[in-house]
């Protein structure tokens, strides 16, 4: 058991690491020649254009003014000012939300904190239990501080019941509060937004085959007879997964050509040379610059001839389509009602966001669905429990006689001490690690071949996916210090009330640990976060290789974006481990309070200054977190049911049990209350926004406005290389750069969001709306 | 443990039970005085009259012609003689569908039961484990055939295996086509339907309060402006709970008037007289004639007056409302989709058919039920595990120290041996009964107290609570043999693979007493089912002290229904044990098969000739009964994995588990493809039909059809006192009362459901739909 001096220590040594983290990113930010890494945002607005116009060379790359370097924490204050609606215009409402989770955080543990160190530090510190118990061995401060410390059976217990339901109706209080407020936002969004595709378009799968007639004019007959007064136009969807490879493959060719290209005219002397086989280690020497020509214009003809076949050939018209409708009434009316007769064909959902679309799963059929759902939530099930058995496999090939007896040729190196330490020390931990970190995009790799069709809910599925593993393997393995494979046997074989006690009995023994945890992975990891050191070296790496116009600098910026499925799992851990620790050991909260003040400072900082969605899902994913922080509530009662009746206060179980049934019941109200604002969109709204646009604007065609909006993005790229010149002139007319620190905070309609409908022609209608 | 020859003498005397009870109904069909208690169905359709307008005095009483004793069988064939189509129009889709679940139990239980026989009971057979263990002790022959006698770790348990593989295969199979069948025909049914008002009409609850306008004119205001294409008309519904009441009271007092006024008519010589107080048992003594005349009087006034006020005051306007639409399209919508931001206000639902509505629930806010479905939860988890300590307390006081004890004035009473012995054996017993008799009752209570406003849905949950319960304290208490409250301290107590194997073990040994149960309760109860002893004394009852006229003979008539909430979950129970026991013991299969083939009979009578549904819910029960077969498998798993790890077979248990895994899969599918069609109503159907009937028929004002189609049963009741007359007309200028045995299986348009429709004038149409 760790003292509180030890944990000072701990504490100290990863505040310094953050501060050493924060200080690099004040200097690194201020640099000119690192712009482009620490405000891509901004770039991508068009509101920040390249340093490198004015000034001397040296300027150019260093900041030399030693004023700013004094205001280096200023970022923080300035993250802050941002006011949340205009956040929201700047960086889309599911950033705005994705905040509101650490906010959520801190709403809900500052109270919580104050509490319990006014409460149940006092009154678990002022027994001498452990004092008592342990007079030969020093016993822990921290656990002086913790429900250790109070006699069994004590009736001093009571106050932790009471505490337990007090934590339990502020979180939730504060919960019930925060989904009817990011309800009313995401309402709010939908209404104040501007005119956007997915308002009046459904998804519509399962076409079902027709031998008469192709899918086009199937889907054009059925919802002209179905919807006869709302519908307006579609577009079937087509099988250009190949098409978009090519069109891949030929990109990365370029990339390559104009490294050699920029190689060639820095060295004229000698034409780069390279070999054709795998990965250039080996194969005929050729002429870099030839090789790639000609590859690219062989690339450039498949191109063509496959996009002639998908365009014609009806087999690569894929059974769904878009079908859009004349006022936002239709399209709700069409989504959440039921087509046909038969309920898996004429599948009807929201279109997501043309962004927001994920084009390789809208083909496949509903059996074939419902058994992928089958075997990945079995394979889940293995990936969970048994994942520890391949691990352990390779770990065991990993140690010095494994990889003698598989590589022997390798035997003199790996005798040598150094080298053998190394292998001993750091390769089986690596292999684990490797593991978790290829983890996120394992369960992606799940998501996907389950067949979700937009790339939000393919997060969010894997997102609940890396809590549970998270919960399973990080809290329930350090807690009860196994695999979860020795769990599941443990589980298996104690009755259903030893459970609870196991895990309540350990709970307070792995405080240290946690905080510990909390402090490496939350504070440290977290200042890492926005020094973007991946990006960073990426970023300078191409531009040194690859870059030579402006457009390409463009691309060679990777700002990223909050990646729900990573991001949002690890907070939970945080609401778990808070919940958990509350009324047994007050003492790790102060570390949740600081974890979640720095990580909303700096992700907000990021949100405005870095990252840029890939698309907006209108924070559907809120239900979500709100179910977990509910599931992190059960959890701290089970432990806390376990841990009392061991404490000789079995009487308090029938106590607790009605607070974790209140909970549940909770959770069950606000489902029905307010997840459908997440799900449906009601027809009050629609009909108030189609009646206020009709007034406004009536004149507006929709037809073609939604005729080509969900086209794929192979065939969009190719058409946006022709009008990108119309916009970029359209763009630079309305935006003068500047350097005034106001407008850089002023919103200026998103590039991305706004191009599409301002580079389209407003025609005569051809029908109104009736 | 009983051996064949005991279960042999078993099934015989409940063999001759049954047959006796079917004997006597034989013979107490036949007779004319008797006819309206077996035939209520055909005079309530009006295809029948009564026997006594025609032949002698003796005649109108008993049957003479012994002919027809000779063929006393004759209503089996009769009763099967009827094509599923026919049955349908002439008893409603509910009660075909709940034949077909006796069906399912014949298709699914027939083939096993051959299987069985030909497979499993040879492999146990040949065995000699009993034999040699139990060599003092005569064996059971039942167990001989069943499981125990495989020798521990034996291959041969592998042959149980595959036959639980095959046994789910084969229920699956036949789930899945009947589940298919059943949508097929409600949607069949709801598709060749005549108009009806429900197909039109959806039910709006929780409209928010408005301070400037009435209930009324906010329903008309929203639906004007969200549905305008589709919105007709609406009615409000007020909250006539007390005037139904007091109608209800007034109609009891006449019937005791009529008693009265009876017996004086026959004994002219003595007015009768009556006591006032309690149950009329003491209190002054009055004329009961003008006593009776002066009260009704009084509640005459009452109601006038109460009826004034529920018409005016808008207090008993409750915030809920039947929205009627102009197509079935616009009905469908609008009870498919969500109308406002909160969804807790404007929820908007099917209307149940005017039949179905449970008047009473209407009014209560979206909160309240909320928290009354907490309340009920808990209610029942209490009910269920520890309904035995009331009743063990009662129980208690049943004694004869209780009683002594709790009124010592019966002391003298009590020790009579006749009576003490009576007390001793009966009495705890009878309190046990009394409660089980009552639980349908509770639980009908508990559900209404939940807020569901259809009578069908208040039965769906109490069906699904009531096999709960039975699952609970019949089958597992049997199984395990003891209270729920033993159970619930056992499961806690043992650990998770515990619980399967203390299952499985208990099985085999329960079987004798599980067929007993089926004779007992299966094949005697059936029997005594279709004899009607308590309608049949109820009616001979009325029919001497009450009746009057032709129209009170009709109303002495007690036709009953189906009671969905009591008859299904004793089915389930059938199937249950027949699950379990089908791997473990197939030598109870027979049993079940006999029952599910004679209840298919006695049910298909009883329907034909005596029920009188008082609603059509259009088979929305299917997807509950389709649910718990899929339990009864997956506890059949449960139990087998169990068995077979005690029998040193623990590598089955992975192979079990796959199964139960793939059984779980089937209902989610199943769930997904099917369930939408029993909840939703397809577009697509409702276009189809609106087509058709515009093109048939397209001058039907549909408004003042729908107008006053959802009106307070208390109203419609008084309106039709002045419109029955003309109603009575119509009919009997269509019907012709025949004797032709054909002429009385034709079906024809009943009259509870074409009465409204008929009554009302064709006029020429206000709007017409666009």
């Amino acid at each position: 058991m760790a003292t509180l001096g030890d944990i000072g220590v701990a504490a100290g040594i990863n505040l310094l690491s953050a501060f050493v983290f924060l200080l690099a990113f004040a200097i690194l930010r201020l640099q000119p020649f690192n712009d482009r890494v620490y405000f891509p945002k901004w770039y991508l607005k068009g509101l920040r254009s390249s340093p490198s116009r004015s000034g001397t060379f040296v300027k150019k790359f260093v900041n030399l003014d030693f004023r700013s370097y004094l205001r280096f924490l200023n970022w923080m204050p300035e993250a802050l000012k941002m006011p949340e609606l205009e956040l929201i215009d700047h960086a889309g409402l599911d950033s705005a939300v994705y905040l509101r989770i650490y906010l959520i955080g801190l709403k809900i543990f500052v109270p919580i904190t104050f509490l319990a160190w006014a409460v149940l530090v006092p009154v678990n510190y002022t027994n001498k239990t452990l004092e008592l118990q342990l007079k030969n061995v020093t016993s822990s401060d921290i656990d002086k501080l913790s429900i250790s410390n109070v006699p069994d059976g004590s009736d001093r217990f009571w106050t932790h019941i009471v505490m337990a339901y007090a934590f339990t109706f502020w979180t939730c209080y504060v919960l019930l509060k925060e989904y009817e407020k990011v309800a009313n936002m995401r309402l709010q969004f939908l209404v104040s937004e501007k005119r956007r595709p997915d308002q009046f378009t459904v998804l519509v799968r399962n076409v079902p085959p027709d031998s008469d007639e192709s899918v086009s004019e199937t889907v054009e007959h059925f919802f002209l007879v179905n919807h006869p007064d709302t519908y307006l136009t579609h577009q079937v969807v087509c099988n250009a997964n190949k098409l978009a490879k090519l069109v891949k493959k030929r990109k990365s060719k370029q990339n390559w050509l104009d490294y050699y290209q920029l190689k060639y005219s820095r060295n004229n002397a000698k034409r780069p040379l390279m070999k054709t086989g795998f990965l250039g280690l080996w194969g005929k020497k050729v002429d870099a610059i030839d090789h790639h020509i000609t590859e690219i214009k062989k690339l450039s003809d498949e191109i063509a001839e496959e996009r002639e076949r998908v365009l014609k050939d009806p087999k690569s018209i894929m059974p769904a389509a878009f079908v859009s409708f004349k006022s936002r009434w239709g399209a709700a009316v069409c989504a959440q009602t039921q087509q046909s007769r038969n309920p898996t064909l004429w599948l009807t959902d929201w279109a997501p966001e043309p962004r927001d679309v994920y084009w390789q799963n809208l083909s496949i059929p509903y059996v074939s669905i419902a058994v992928r759902r089958l075997i990945m939530a079995v394979a889940f099930f293995f990936l969970t429990f048994f994942f520890i058995i391949p691990i352990a496999s390779v770990q065991a090939l990993a140690t010095i006689e494994g990889l003698e007896k598989a590589a022997p040729f390798l035997k003199a190196l790996i005798e040598i001490p150094f080298i053998k330490s190394v292998i001993q020390g750091f390769l089986p931990g690596i292999v684990l690690k490797l593991f978790l970190i290829f983890l996120p995009t394992i369960l992606m790799i799940m998501s996907k071949f389950e067949g979700f069709t937009s790339i939000s809910s393919l997060e969010r599925r894997s997102a609940t996916r890396y809590y549970l593993f998270n919960l399973v393997n990080v809290f329930l393995g350090s807690v009860i210090a196994g695999s979860a494979l020795d769990q599941l046997n443990t589980f298996l074989k104690q009755s259903a009330n030893e459970i609870p006690k196991t895990i309540g009995v350990a709970v307070p023994m792995r405080a240290t640990f946690f905080i510990t945890y909390i402090m490496v992975d939350g504070w440290a990891g977290i200042a890492a976060e926005i020094l973007m050191l991946k990006p960073l070296i990426i970023y300078h790496l191409k531009n040194t290789f690859l870059v030579k116009t402006e457009k390409d600098r463009e691309e060679a910026m990777n700002p990223g974006s909050l990646s729900f499925n990573v991001g949002e799992p690890r907070i939970q851990l945080y609401f778990l481990l808070g919940m958990v620790y509350a009324t047994v050991t007050p003492v790790l909260l102060p570390f949740i309070v600081v974890f979640f003040g720095l990580a909303y400072v700096v992700f907000r900082h990021q949100i405005i200054n870095v990252y840029n969605q890939e698309y907006e899902s209108a924070a559907a994913f809120w239900p979500d977190v709100h179910g977990r922080i509910i599931i992190a509530l059960l959890v701290s009662h089970v432990a806390l049911i376990g841990l009392l009746s061991t404490k000789h206060l079995a009487q308090a179980a029938p106590l607790l049990i009605t607070l974790a049934v209140l909970t549940i019941w909770f959770y069950r109200f606000c489902k029905a209350r307010y997840e459908p604002a997440f799900v449906r969109y009601p027809l009050q709204e629609a009909v108030m926004k189609d009646t206020l646009e009709r007034a406004r604007d009536s004149n507006f065609n929709l037809k073609p406005y939604l005729q080509n909006a969900y086209i794929h993005p192979v065939f969009k790229e190719e058409d946006d290389d022709e009008e990108e010149e119309v916009v970029k002139l359209e763009n630079e007319s309305v935006l003068v750069p500047t350097k005034r620190q106001s407008r850089r905070n002023t919103p200026v309609p998103s590039k991305m969001s706004g191009a599409s409908s301002q580079s389209l022609p407003e025609a005569v209608p051809e029908h109104s709306v009736p």
